[in-house]
């Protein structure tokens, strides 16, 4: 079996440069090549339990989501997992379906040196229980004490969605939100949006559905939807042309209800969503959507909490791209 | 602060059978009751970090699936996780994507005791490297080694499809199926439908599209989907009026090539598909399928590990019923 002595002898470097690259630790970029190029032809395989008795690290960082039965939070759990496995790190995973008893307890086991850091997307008020001393990265959300938080760029995407409805046509729009009223980047969407259309002088309302991102209350924020449309249509012509709505998952439901009002989409109506969900993952989106580049924003996330955990400094706030993607609701 | 000694005094019984059940072991139904009663008025909470310590248990299950990207293994994730941390459990998630090194590895740790257990979706061949002695449950997988399966009613589900299509008209049917082909319960899901049809004298064909549950490969699936189709129309009528899928997935691609030939569904040929996936796990059905009790099935899941785990017997295959959803696509 290939030995860690085996590979030093092979880049030509020292045993402890081998196990700085295996680490994680800073070494120079020029023997961080020469190790992996051993590595690779040698076939060595990383002995991660050994590894943990020796460092004292546990090589278990904790995903905590609202919930993986939402597709957007299932598909970055799965990123996560992916680049954290690459860099040989085992994850749990918590769904806390707005439990705080169980983003506590995570938090706990982190202060208790059980897990190594915490990616985490938390809607509660968790200012009491979240400590800067271990390494948290955040998603979309931010807190008083100095977490780093990653995020898209919701405010550009709220304006892409302004301008695409806008150039095509629209011009009384509405922007429609559903979820935690948290302060968190996502704001910024209904933000960019709203900037977007003031700047060209067109008509923009906002609807807020309250904080209704558990799944299992959808009927109630279903008949919301279905009696604002009702109270909108006037003499069978609905009266705003372009929606944006803070997330796919409830432009979807919009959708099923404009359906039922045989509002015409896009001919009436234009509709965007955000997030960028596809069916199954896979294939089409839904429905037109600001994408998030959710596996980019997941394998940032598990460099920055790698980083953290080595002692490094990173931003509070990195922000990646965002992008249009058609999805047969807009013209 | 609550400590075990207050909950034995308040429930009136010794520290160690409190001890017990927090532990999972068995106690008498009636003390059981006591203590929880107790340890809920009192508001003890189970200290979990110091448990493991002292009983030499991680308190950790590790949950091995192809990738939670399919929403399918999405939901039986959520649930093992949800019913493992009312149990006292964490959870690992590891998504193989038919990668042998990730599921090897959670095999020895599991063997070095690193996880008290596994919850598995394999479709390799792991006879090599699963062990008799770590308590394992295999979802839909049999092995040659005594590993406990749980799944639910395959053939039975089967059965229903066929009986579906044909009460309704159908005559000319198909079972279309992919996947990996290793020995397991969800090939009775093409024996339950042939064997309704033969008992019926309906004539059942089946197209096997072999080993594709690679999502990223799903356009050549498609294209050999939308071949077949094309093949076996003439003079614009496609030759089955009946169609059963081994998964939701695979119905979809199918619909999907079918609204592409113009084929009504279900008017012309109907379509049942198996799992019964929802869009965002809480709208309706996708289309007509047979709907595996995901939920039931993960619940089951942890508490046959957690006797395993106790050192108690269980059963070497527990089967759970299913049952039909209309979801549009059947008449």
């Amino acid at each position: 079996m290939t030995t860690i002595k085996d590979v030093a002898l092979d880049a030509n470097v020292a045993v402890g440069t081998v196990s700085k690259v295996i680490n994680g630790q800073h070494v120079s970029e020029k023997n961080k090549k020469k190790v992996e190029a051993s590595i690779k032809k040698l076939g060595y395989q990383i002995n991660y339990y050994a590894r943990g008795l020796k460092t004292q690290q546990t090589y278990t960082i904790a995903a905590i989501v609202p919930e993986i039965l939402n597709p957007f939070f299932a598909s970055w759990v799965y990123y996560i997992e992916q680049a954290l496995y690459s860099k040989g790190y085992k994850m749990f995973l918590c769904n806390t379906q707005g439990n705080s008893e169980k983003e506590d307890y995570y938090f706990k086991i982190a202060s208790q040196n059980k897990v190594d850091g915490i990616i985490c997307v938390s809607y509660r008020d968790a200012e009491s229980y979240i400590y800067e001393d271990i390494p948290i990265i955040s998603l979309d959300r931010h807190f008083e004490k100095k977490i780093s938080c990653i995020c898209s760029d919701n405010y550009h995407g709220g304006e892409i969605a302004a301008q695409k409805m806008i150039s095509t046509g629209s011009h009384h729009l509405i922007y429609i939100r559903s979820g935690s009223t948290i302060t968190g980047e996502t704001m910024n969407r209904g933000l960019g949006f709203r900037d977007y259309c003031k700047s060209k002088g067109v008509s923009c309302e906002t609807l807020d559905l309250g904080d209704e991102y558990d799944v299992s209350e959808d009927s109630k924020l279903k008949h919301e939807i279905y009696d604002f449309f009702v109270a909108n249509t006037k003499k069978g012509k609905f009266q705003y042309d372009g929606i944006y709505t803070s997330t796919d998952w409830l432009g979807l439901l919009v959708l099923d209800q404009m359906k039922k009002l045989e509002i015409k989409v896009p001919e009436e109506t234009q509709l965007i969503g955000h997030d960028g969900l596809r069916l199954l993952n896979q294939e089409g989106y839904m429905l037109s959507t600001i994408v998030q580049p959710v596996k980019e924003m997941a394998e940032k996330s598990v460099e920055l909490i790698l980083k953290k955990i080595q002692g490094e400094e990173v931003d509070i706030l990195t922000v990646l791209p965002v992008e249009f993607a058609d999805g047969g609701t807009t013209r």
